[in-house]
């Protein structure tokens, strides 16, 4: 479907009629030691679509979920939604109903701005945990960004860097495509670098079949018309294929959201089924803007040196694939030796054993691969070690990224993670003081 | 209970009737690059009773598990044994048939210099998955061990140097107690350091009610006389309290073993059940050796500089207990931030929230609290943060070792856990190359 869609310039507001902002307004209050913004990045952003959109959204799974998540839920469950506001520097995640009030003013106020209902705001925040909003600075910073709105591109990468915390670049994407006869386009901002292993679900709850586990953010928009439930779906299936699939540390984040509007300015023929072939074609675009934006997270997490693309194969079931995926991917042994470049395949069969997933260690195939060149070394076949010597195996370790095929010959089920190393960096990054 | 015991000194040899040795016979072929063995630390180990003992044994129940691990079990799940061999610098696992042979061939060679049947041996090894073992210099330690075998504490001291890895140090331990106007002495030795977070049951099947997770190797030696049904269930209960119970980086080894043999020499009357006055004796002294083993190694875990020993109360069932316990002793961020000795309550909010353990955030309380002079200082209450400066919290969060309490208010059940930081020496010596 790669062929289907252009990648082009600008995120947000490269699709018709939306506009957004970034501003700086101190929300972790500069010169306050460590914790301060000391180079006055940007913290607050607006994203406001100047009709009706549809609206979807999913959100963190993590029982200990931040206010904006509880306010947002339920909004992104109705049809449709006009704006997102966003702050970064602050989670408002543990400060109980002062926090939910801070919330729904952010939403209000935006609101108030816009001329809009406060119901037809969306809010997400990111940053340090249990700490009460500056609400004064906040409102500030909304009647800010709300006068800077613009469709500019650089509108856009001045939210995208609004809502980054330890990401050191802003992370955006646009594709377009044609469908009936219209250019649709799709465009997204992300960010996230540690405290990331996002298990979002569009109602907060786990689903039992799999075992999910970022603080991370995505906001897409797009012009094409879709009805809401269609975009609902579109977006589940489209985050579970993408921002699910990856984890830096394995800690899933109290505030992970995702959300997306869809104004139907570019003029398409409804999209009513997503199993249409418009709806394919859109599910299509989208996963390229969610994976892109998903891997420039991966690539950006916390000390990050290496990132390998974990794909289970042959697993007994889905949630069994997606088990082993993730007990390699966060296994901290597996981590630092590809920290190190070090081909450790005695690790992975290690936690390939442990993981909920059923093995039989005489049936797990391991192999490197090096995506450029499809370089495909075996290292493990049927549970042994191949003669494949270890530098080979070394050279495809020690490439900034590479694959892991592990085929667990139990099954047909099959699943991939995105999993960065676990470096000094990150706990020189992470240890605070 | 504690009063009933002495600590003495020496380990597996303090109990009448057991003997041991440790030597150097380059298993790891020195001189051959990063991983051999250059100190020419000894690495295999025997242990002896002079007499028929009764066994019990304690095995990961990682679905990997390695050869000596399938040759231990169902002889650990026999009445009797007479002597351990052990060897450090090969794993001996994903080595196939081979490794079995090799497994059983060390039991064999064991069992031929003593004079006794092979299958009263068990075997032990910890080291690098997937290479064979020098059967050679195997066959020629075990020579040189069984002529060194003696009761001397020296003697059990090179068992203990023996089966260490990453060991800084060896462990060792003993106790004695009278016991129907015997004295009992309980000795044992262990080894781990990292691939440490020890899931193991007696029949290496994992228990549906408890989520489990080093290479860790313990031996235990008594000369109690007890039935051998009694120290099989005595050794599972104690081994759940203790190594089932600590974490370094939350990888579970395919070795983990504990063994224990029960000679009988103290000449106290036999041991018929674990709830008499005598079996309860006998498991309290039991209790303190495991946990007194399994605290030296977290405390000389790979690159570990603080200590934390998580107690969750208060939770809906035991099982949720354990889980929310290990989902913040094996967080990244949350042993990062101990590193740094960073009161980060957030992150260990965070981690309970995305633990399979029912958690509702306005329940949740936590205290840091510092073993030595029971200060308790409470940073968050029913979900919130107290008043409790982050500058006191810290002070204790940045003690060599300190307690978190956590009560989660939604039932009775508790479960505790040792837990190491994540620190930049243990990425460094993990990393390889």
């Amino acid at each position: 479907m790669k062929q289907i869609t252009r990648a082009i310039s600008g995120s947000v507001t490269a699709p018709k009629g939306f506009r957004a902002a970034g501003v700086f307004c101190d929300i972790k209050r500069v010169g306050t030691g460590k914790g301060s913004n000391k180079g006055q990045k940007r913290d607050l952003a607006l994203i406001v679509s100047d009709t009706e959109a549809a609206v979807a959204g999913m959100f963190t799974t993590n029982q200990v979920c931040a206010a904006p998540v509880k306010v947002s839920l339920p909004r992104s469950r109705k049809a449709r939604a006009r704006a997102v506001v966003v702050n970064s520097g602050n989670a408002n995640a543990c400060t109980g109903e002062r926090g939910l009030a801070d919330a729904r003013t952010m939403c209000d106020v935006t609101a108030g701005h816009l001329g809009i209902e406060g119901e037809e705001v969306l809010v997400c925040s990111t940053g340090r945990i249990g700490i009460p909003l500056p609400m004064d600075r906040v409102r500030q910073g909304i009647a800010a960004a709300h006068g800077l709105l613009s469709g500019a591109p650089e509108s856009a990468t001045h939210a995208a860097e609004a809502i980054m915390t330890s990401d050191t670049r802003p992370k955006e994407m646009a594709v377009e495509f044609e469908l009936g006869g219209r250019t649709v386009r799709i465009g997204g901002i992300a960010k996230g670098a540690g405290m990331i292993e996002p298990g979002m679900s569009p109602t907060g709850k786990r689903p039992a079949s799999l075992p999910l586990h970022a603080t991370m953010l995505g906001f897409l928009t797009t012009d094409v018309d879709i009805r809401p439930a269609v975009l609902k779906a579109a977006l589940q299936e489209s985050v579970a294929g993408s921002f699910n699939r990856i984890t830096v540390d394995g800690d899933m984040s109290t505030n992970d959201s995702v959300i997306a509007l869809a104004n139907g300015q570019a003029g398409n023929p409804r999209i009513d089924s997503l199993t249409s072939t418009a709806g394919r074609k859109f599910l299509a675009a989208l996963n390229q803007v969610t994976l892109g934006l998903a891997l420039m997270m991966v690539r950006d997490g916390e000390g990050v040196s290496r990132v390998v693309k974990i794909v289970v194969a042959g697993a007994k079931s889905i949630a069994d694939a997606d088990a082993a995926a993730r007990a390699v991917g966060n296994s901290q042994l597996v981590k630092t030796s590809w920290c190190g470049g070090d081909p450790n395949w005695g690790r992975i069969m290690d936690a390939l054993g442990y993981s909920p997933a059923r093995i039989v260690e005489e049936n797990v195939d391991i192999a490197y691969v090096l995506p450029g060149s499809r370089k495909r070394l075996a290292a493990v076949k049927r549970g042994r070690p191949t003669r494949t010597p270890l530098e080979a195996l070394g050279r495809i370790a020690k490439a900034p990224e590479f694959e892991l095929h592990i085929h667990l010959h139990l099954g047909t089920a099959a699943a991939f993670l995105y999993a960065s190393d676990l470096t000094e960096a990150y706990v020189d990054f992470n240890k605070g003081e």
